[in-house]
């Protein structure tokens, strides 16, 4: 695949990131008061923005950096740093934005982590910890040996996917759960499809675009770094005649045109 | 990966799966009041039942057809036929359910489609339905090229694992709205935790759960079937000069301990 479609996808991945963002503020500002920090329903308001922010722009973002050809040359070193630092920020939003709810539920005297949405985003938000800090200590860190590398790494990146599809799923069930609380005692409830109704619908729906998008960037194979020394999914074993002992073998990416395009 | 490994992933997705519908009918059973096919909230019931089991558990369970390695050698013909025929019973179960909750719905003057939850769920059914007659005219009958079907193979493969993602969301939304209609004028609301918001929250953890073995097994590389003609992830274009016609390579996967294992 040219690298034009992946600047094409890089693009309309800001595009929609960016819409994921503003459309969530413009929810929270024009319907629902606007925010303030002093454990009110507009200190709540806060929860959904940092969360779509943190656990889900940031966190695809963040996600893609080893996606980008010009990661694929030279020291790796400053890539992971960058890939690090992102996520530490997407994990910083994230936490302000549990503060936001638990603030808001303790100053209300409101239980807290009943809900199924509450289950699921404290499970992805857990696992994204665990996943930061084994990151750290087994990629960043330099006394990882090579063999425990190739042996984390798929599961560093499964994780990584699947994190993300959780939070998608929380955010999901977050704005129908939001919507129901908000308009159960109005004049246009929510089964009316009030404008409200339609906008944060549609704001879901971006979400879904975006962590899908995010998700097809990460798995298409023609998009992934090469790496010499771990057996990835453009490497193959040689084994130059039965029982001796196989080697792996890494190409590089072809930038222009592939014969299979053509065929 | 020792094949030992897929089988026990089989064994453990065959019991989360059936644990997801067991569960989810016990759910219905025993504290919404069983099964009916009248237009009542009974016949509601269906619907979390067979959305479970036919857009997540026979849904992912049709998608592995392939990651079965008895399907790696033979003819691929009578394993497109299994894959085509277990998603359609999925599909079936799926309507099934819709007509359950669009009927019920229907018959109490209900609105219908207005939550993020029926949005998502309905996208998702919908691409089910394209993915599918997509699949049968280009997969399954003989007359779409080579070309057409390399181009289209990892676009089939994407929106299957995507189509799962949004049926998870889905589903995880939908337990949580269910969960706050059902709980909302009992002694015991949801935010009490009583044992059906439990039980119910627990089912949403397994149905993610499943999901995400589901994925794991989908896109570990070790376990997909190799493909002579197409180019997959476990084969490289081999180019024996510069400016040559570079041509595709697969090598078939090594059943015992590979040694990038054991380094």
């Amino acid at each position: 695949m040219a690298s034009g479609w992946f600047y094409l996808s890089c693009l309309l991945l800001g595009s929609l990131g960016s819409m994921c963002i503003l459309f969530t503020i413009y929810w929270m500002q024009y319907w629902r008061g606007g925010f303030a920090w002093n454990g009110s329903i507009y200190m709540f308001n806060w929860h959904p923005v940092l969360m779509v922010a943190g656990m889900v722009v940031f966190y695809g973002g963040a996600s893609l950096v080893y996606r980008l050809p010009q990661s694929w040359v030279g020291p790796k070193l400053p890539w992971k740093l960058l890939h690090a630092a992102l996520h530490l920020m997407a994990f910083i939003l994230t936490v302000v934005g549990l503060v936001a709810v638990f603030t808001f539920h303790n100053h209300g005297k409101i239980a807290n982590l009943y809900s199924l949405h509450s289950w699921l985003g404290i499970t992805a938000v857990f696992l994204f910890a665990c996943q930061w800090c084994l990151g750290f200590a087994v990629f960043l860190l330099p006394w990882a040996s090579m063999w425990l590398r190739s042996l984390l790494k798929p599961i560093h990146v499964f994780f990584g996917a699947a994190i993300l599809s959780l939070s998608i799923a929380s955010v999901i069930s977050g704005i129908n759960e939001k919507l129901f609380f908000s308009l159960k005692n109005t004049t246009r409830p929510y089964n009316s499809l009030p404008s409200e109704a339609v906008f944060a619908n549609s704001t879901g729906m971006l979400v879904v675009a975006f962590g899908l998008l995010v998700l097809y960037i990460l798995l298409a194979s023609s998009w992934k770094r090469p790496e010499p020394g771990i057996l990835t999914d453009r490497q193959l074993l040689l084994q130059p005649r039965p029982g001796s002992r196989p080697f792996p073998v890494t190409y590089m990416p072809v930038t222009g045109r592939q014969p299979y395009e053509s065929w």
